[in-house]
């Protein structure tokens, strides 16, 4: 368990950054609209308590300020000091704040690592100062800080110019991009949405957005984590800090953007072709229990659901609307929000029909606009669903009618009723009017949201915190890798298909029998016990692509396997001179089962990862692959497998037979252990294609190939 | 050209219903907030110019206006009547009104179709006199007409309540649902969205959605229609009604609910099962370029964005951004939108950077913040882009920089010179800031959104309303049907294969070569005629799934032919005793190739469609399918075949050689013409698997089967 004041590697924590108990601005200003001049009007208007201590050498007072000329010249050793200087002046700053004693710096400059050139290697000097000196240091070419139960509002942003900075709220935003972290906040707090803390990284010279999610993870004035990030530089960091948030109960959503840049760096081999990092991202995600919103509204939305504090674990989902058609819009959008739009028990149906005749009372509920008439109906309905029906969530439709004048007062006093007797149940209702009226029905304890289907999803979003809170694990089974006196040593060079199997078979991970022939007389023989016709492939380091060469035949019977030996064998000493084969693999021939592909990639930033996708051309038509970080318990491979749509036919769709999805879970369990504990050596493994057969069968890759680190495969 | 007075069968218009000149309100009562003195009140205080006359037996006056006791004592035969009385009144109120000479009579009372029992009666009842009478209905069980322009407030919703009834605007609404229709409505009114008129249908004993569209179509006060239905009854009505406002270039904007549902509707045939009419929605939305909605937010963005009036032909997407982060996530987005974020021309990326040498020229054009310091770059940034760049639209994203009180006069006098330079263009800005602000930028010609992703999706839906508009034609090729002397007449009992084949074959469907065999003899001719191995099916009407009895031998040798013939035919026998097999039909084995699937349904609203999808299991477990209306243009099939994500395998994805898409399309026109044609005779035709071979030989079916009407397949 670590502590909130320290960081991983034994350096001061970023509380005193974050929380500030003094104050110098670095090239502070007189013009309150500039960049060292707005941090410093909004410390002195916003309330700050701290000390702070304008340094600027040209003025004798600042803001009405006194102005000292050197950092060296405060009257003490402050926590923050907020630099504002040109970028080339930048490194002299710091030097001299380290000098002093000051613990934290947050650098407002640009001109560093996003732009060409010099910028660069000035990024890399404040790197160093601060990996040096121990001083942490949030930037360059950031927004900085605006901390809101502290007011400490270390920022040039212009988002407190219009109506100055509210009270603090649950939600931390931290985001690497300062433009999109303030647009967020502004959008949160137009909504009425409170917010703790902003805190923008920009270029991440040292602390990053993994580091302040941890932070905020542990902070309790934090309720819900709100991250932005173009990408993540480390990895485990990250998950450390994701694994703080889940134990916590501290909701994560997270924009990831690059999505579709990502695609277009994809690497060499098939496996790697398929993943593309952002895909690791989806599975860490995933993994680790976080919510991927892809605009402000999905992020905010699920933002302000998570508020509410209360993270149902049921995906059934009452719904009740005063309009049959916006019921059947909001049942298709529950399905495809991955809710469950769950009948209503034939007991509640009846207890139900019996109070309200008119309604329609399967799920959704249609009251019709009755229902506003009789208040105590109200009641009966929503207390038979969550009662009877046993929801997790109600979404409730009223739209105006909720906002009738005649209507607001009796409505209210049930909800309340409502709320207090299912104090653990998520409820939200969606409605239409003047923002004084929402604020009532958000005051006795309801969501309120305009659009049912944004609800909806919102709901969902919540749900999925309420699975993830009581998973607890990742599904990475970090207890059961192989010990490190059984870790293969991989040679640093291309491997063929017979080395690949070796490592493979080594590892537990489930192949086609197979013979390595070094003559035609071994082929033949092979061929001959098998008794069937046989596959025949060239085994050689040097040639990864061997179909292209000529060098696999199919159906070869016994008596053409020796000749068979030499035309493959010819064709390789042919097409590569400089190859060296193994020798040809004789394997028999498989049919039936299911065409699928296993494959692991080390990730450059998350590490080894493993995959599971249809087979053949369909694995990279549809895309219908999953990841996850390795290793995985037996549980997450059946969640992977259950996750692609061809999981179906592997359950027997089309009059196919069940195939063996319980060998197949035990061969990713056992490749993604054989990925985790060599990630250090590969680059990536491919099992393609990979046969699953009937239930009680197995299965069986048909070709592998790995490839070691730094190997071009 | 139908004009807008005259309904599709000669009856009256909708005109005088939707925009009376003069009213009867029967059942009007002196409560203003009841169901009879809502609509009373509206019109009194909403400045409806026409005459008013309220019908009450029991009173003198109500809400101080004289009162009739019957609609026969009205000083004038009114052009629509305002029907408030119990459902089981309604008729003899309608009668009443049809004997005054009444034009037309909106039935706001319920208790009709949409409650068991009785209430259809009741609705067939009023049905019938509309249709006897020639005197047009809406409703029953509806919430009226709203008609902005002549201040007609003919509805007892409470959407006038709260701040009377705004000036009219660009937008009719037209809906089942009046609930939704009226939520719609207030929403779109708290956007400041101008609304002409909202229509709200009901139960539709006479007047449906379909007329109103067309209705609005030719009205010109409409520039943008936004319906709702949950279903339709009338598929060509509907059709009509879209093609009406394509060629007047009116957007329509549909949320059509019940996706789900609609699934579990599926019917026997295999194709029927992967159509269910939602798919059939969506193919004659997309032939007719209507712009699909699922949420309301989709809906309203939409139809504001084309409040513009500006549709341009091209997907190029120009992203202007003060934020780096968020330029990602545009181009993300409009990825995901189906828009093309086009790279700037290199040239004008050089004077780009001639001119903002800070900013990424690429495409998002990245400005960093200092973009708003120097106001006449913003000119230069949009002029380079829109005139060298050639963008069709361009979406800025500069959120609540653009509020503030330095920038907003600079920056709205270079915006305005913009607009006026490039008038054919979708310019959209992302902004953050008070209501009165964010109006001044849309009253210099811009849209405004506050997030850029809503931007980039409402700008999406127009341009593929001016790819629409620009096309004008639907695909359907009714200029090529059979003539009727040609039309095969199919009997009406179910179909043999070979039946199925004699069918597809006259059409010009392409099938595998086949010869049916009466006897082994026939049987091991044919074969050996073939001379490879074959494939042999019973082939009888009464067998529909041959495989499953065992009536399907594939790789038949010569030699076995004759012997195979009689197992089939004693497999049949023993199986279906009442079966009477034509025969067995003998065909070569076809290898290689693409599988996919060709069908035709006959949907019941809107009739004959034609389906392709990829083969096999996939098609079922992915839904890669592509529907739409019969008949189809060669072009259409087309667009079909390029919609599915199989279409990269055909194209030659991972290695396979290049498919003979030209002979599938042809084959997609030949089935959708013989569906067009025999639609009244037929339900269903499967041709599974439908072979695509490589480029140049052909495609051909390797099985098929027609399901007459009526039959059960």
């Amino acid at each position: 368990m670590q502590l909130v004041s320290e960081s991983r590697d034994g350096r001061a924590g970023i509380g005193r950054l974050l929380e500030p108990a003094s104050v110098a601005i670095i090239g502070a200003s007189d013009d309150p609209g500039r960049i060292g001049g707005r941090p410093l009007r909004y410390l002195l208007q916003e309330g700050f308590r701290g000390a702070v201590y304008p340094v600027n050498p040209n003025r004798q007072t600042v803001q009405g300020q006194k102005a000292y000329a050197r950092v060296s010249d405060l009257p003490q050793a402050v926590d923050c000091a907020l630099i504002a200087v040109p970028a080339k002046l930048v490194a002299g700053a710091l030097e001299d704040c380290v000098a002093a004693g000051v613990k934290s710096a947050i650098v407002f400059s640009s001109g560093f690592a996003e732009v060409a050139g010099e910028g660069t290697a000035l990024q890399a000097e404040i790197a160093s100062i601060a990996r040096r000196s121990g001083m942490r240091v949030l930037g360059p070419n950031c927004l900085g800080v605006l901390s809101f139960s502290s007011r400490f509002f270390a920022t040039f942003s212009s988002s407190g110019d219009q109506q100055g900075y509210p009270q603090a709220g649950p939600v931390a935003i931290i985001s690497q991009s300062g433009a999109y972290g303030t647009h967020l906040y502004m959008v949160a707090r137009n909504w009425g949405l409170g917010v703790s803390h902003v805190i923008t990284t920009g270029n991440e010279c040292d602390v990053d957005v993994a580091e302040c999610i941890g932070w905020a993870a542990a902070c309790e004035d934090v309720k819900v984590i709100a991250a932005y990030a173009e990408g993540i530089k480390d990895g485990p960091a990250l998950i450390r800090s994701l694994e703080k948030a889940r134990a916590n109960r501290k909701p994560v959503v997270f924009m990831k953007v690059g999505r579709s840049a990502e695609g277009a760096a994809a690497a060499a081999s098939h496996t790697a072709s398929l993943a593309g990092s952002d895909e690791i991202y989806d599975a860490v995600f995933r993994q680790y229990g976080v919510h991927r919103a892809d605009t402000t509204e999905q992020m905010l939305d699920a933002v302000y659901a998570c508020t509410a504090g209360i993270f149902p674990q049921s995906r059934r989902i009452g719904l009740v609307t005063i309009s049959g058609g916006v019921g059947v819009q909001m049942a298709d959008h529950a399905k495809k929000a991955g809710l469950d739009v769950a009948p209503m028990p034939a007991a509640a149906q009846k207890k139900l029909k019996a109070k309200l005749p008119f309604a329609s009372a399967l799920n959704p509920v249609d009251t019709t606009a009755q229902f506003l008439n009789d208040m105590s109906l109200v009641r009966e309905n929503f207390t038979i669903m969550l009662k009877d029906g046993g929801y997790g969530t109600a979404v409730a439709f009223l739209t105006m009618a909720a906002a009738s004048r005649f209507v607001i007062e009796p409505l209210l006093a049930e909800l309340r009723l409502i709320r207090e007797q299912f104090p653990d149940r998520l409820l939200i209702l969606s409605l239409l009017g003047p923002p004084e009226v929402v604020a009532r029905y958000r005051d006795a304890g309801y969501l309120t949201f305009e659009d049912p289907c944004r609800a909806i999803d919102a709901a969902a979003a919540v749900v999925r915190f309420g699975e993830s809170f009581a998973r607890v694990s990742s599904g990475r089974d970090d207890g059961a890798l192989l010990d490190s006196t059984s870790v293969p040593r991989i040679p640093a060079r291309s491997l063929s298909e017979w080395e690949s199997r070796e490592l493979l078979a080594g590892a537990g991970v489930p192949l086609v029998q197979a013979v390595l022939a070094r003559s035609p007389e071994e082929a033949a023989k092979a061929a001959a016990a098998f008794g069937a016709p046989v596959a025949m492939k060239i085994s050689a380091g040097e040639i990864a692509h061997k179909t292209e060469i000529g060098g696999v035949a199919l159906n070869v019977s016994a008596a053409d396997a020796g000749q068979t030996y030499d035309t493959l064998m010819g064709r390789a000493a042919k097409s590569v001179p400089s190859a060296k084969p193994d020798g040809v693999i004789v394997a028999p021939m498989v049919t039936g089962g299911v065409e699928t592909i296993l494959g692991a990639q080390v990730d450059p930033v998350f590490g080894p990862a493993v995959m599971f996708g249809m087979g053949g051309v369909f694995a990279e038509v549809f895309r219908d692959v999953a990841f996850r970080l390795a290793p995985v318990s037996k549980e997450e491979a059946l969640a992977m497998i259950a996750e692609t749509r061809g999981a179906a036919l592997l359950a027997g769709a089309r009059g196919r037979p069940v195939a063996d999805v319980d060998a197949l879970a035990g061969a990713i369990v056992a490749l993604s252990r054989l990925a985790a504990c060599c990630g250090d050596q590969l680059s990536s493994i491919d099992l393609n294609p990979f046969v699953v057969l009937p239930e009680g069968k197995g299965a069986v890759a048909l070709d592998c190939l790995a490839v070691p680190k730094d190997v071009e495969s």
